[in-house]
């Protein structure tokens, strides 16, 4: 089996769909790559063929399955959230209508604009093959690679007294799950151990922590007990928790508008840039 | 397009997979019905040849999808466990692999039956087709039937202080979601408004509510709230919550044993008849 180094997928010019394996983490729209239709071609080095990336796609060998989320998995955010970290990692998903693509505009429904829409930037690991009941050292060898997300949460909808206090409803509509650029091998991240993850909202820096420093439940653990009498199927994506920083912590409390730029940076893995466009291109009413 | 009556899905001796629209809601184990090897063959009429039932699925036309629950959503319940109810139905989901079989032994690890597993007898709805953005009206058009679920839950993994809160991990085990054994098409359940839940622990009451009676969200506004700015796949399995009765409001507090039969009745669609199996033959140890 092929070991990656950093995947990508992508549409080309006739939006057929691609992985490739690169070198750089800075692959531009443009680049001719060598291209294969299926992940499972590509780690069997079998059908590759030169293609032009024309728009990224989440580096994801399967997109049809629900997205992990873990909950209040950093000091810092636990903190400013005023709340206590539990024993273990709080778990939930998103359903895979939620995913969007690195460089895509979110598009915000005037639903969704207009209760109090936010960024969450997060680490997000993908398994390498099928688990169930492994342990946190195991677990570390199951996961193909680290990529970045951005949970994104319309805050009013984890109002206890709106949805019972169950986060899904809030993060689960459709494209609030933007993840990529690019799938790192955790050879290539193993070796930061001082990364950075950081959130620039239209240039202005939200979100600045040093992710070992600060994360509660590494992803190993955090697999490990999600496996625990549980099938976690192979190519899981999990978005493991958000630092402090979120718009509804600010002061003044800020949440998404129309037309900003929503920039997660993982030193080591790149940038996942996203713009916010209301679908009534009006700014949010709450 | 065929409109279903009694659909069921099952096994016959080779193990291939077939679904049947069937007139008796007790199609029992060595009937001979005839079988469509997809729930599209069947709506179109093709294909149909003999074949006998040797073991019963879950009556869902994709078994891929994530399983949507509800909770909070009876009077009763949401009484007994002293919890306000929310201005919206709370959802979240269980994966795939939760799904199990009417009539099956329900495989309980010790991590699991250690953790106070627990039953949730529920009326589930089966979505027709792909809906987003529909209102309660049109949403009661989308509803292709209706069958029995257990949300089974592990009560220690629902406190606060070990999940944040978040339901999902008491209740994404594998085989925690037995659904079935038939889904009676909206036309035979619209009758039926005094319809029963009726949940037996060893033959012994312990849920028994008039559904429409003591039900806060009723399926059609369950799925126009889950559908907003968020795609819902056709043939997503809905479990509506459960009524009063469960195992940790029993005097004294009662949860799943080894050799327990649960039997969920709802009067009008059959029985989900399913037995516990701890794995290494022990019982709880809380």
């Amino acid at each position: 089996m092929v070991v990656i180094k950093n995947l990508i997928a992508f549409e080309d010019e006739a939006g057929n769909r691609f992985f490739s394996n690169v070198e750089s983490l800075e692959t531009a729209r443009g680049t001719s790559v060598k291209a294969f239709a299926s992940f499972d071609d590509l780690t069997k080095d079998e059908n590759g063929k030169n293609a032009t990336v024309a728009k990224l796609l989440p580096p994801l060998p399967d997109i049809n399955l629900p997205i992990y989320c873990v909950g209040l998995n950093y000091g810092s955010h636990a903190k400013e959230a005023k709340l206590n970290v539990p024993a273990n990692p709080p778990v939930w998903t998103k359903p895979s209508a939620a995913l969007a693509s690195p460089g895509s505009s979110i598009p915000m429904s005037r639903f969704c604009a207009s209760h109090l829409p936010d960024w969450e930037g997060e680490l997000v690991f993908v398994t390498s093959r099928e688990v169930r009941d492994v342990s946190p050292e195991t677990a570390s060898s199951c996961i193909l690679g680290y990529t970045i997300g951005n949970d994104i949460s319309c805050r009013f909808f984890q109002l206890p007294e709106q949805s019972g206090g169950q986060f899904f409803y809030a993060k689960a509509f459709d494209k609030f799950a933007p993840i990529g650029p690019v799938l790192v091998s955790p050879a290539s991240f193993e070796n930061m151990k001082s990364a950075r993850l950081i959130t620039r909202i239209n240039g202005e820096v939200k979100q600045n922590t040093v992710i070992e420093e600060d994360m509660i439940f590494n992803p190993a653990r955090v697999l490990s007990w999600m496996s625990q009498s549980t099938t976690i199927p192979a190519y899981t994506a999990v978005m493991t928790g958000t630092p402090s920083g979120v718009g509804a912590f600010q002061t003044p409390r800020q949440f998404l508008k129309n037309g900003d730029v929503v920039e997660i940076e993982i030193c080591g893995i790149g940038i996942l840039r996203n713009d916010i466009l209301f679908e009534d291109g009006q700014d949010s009413m709450m």
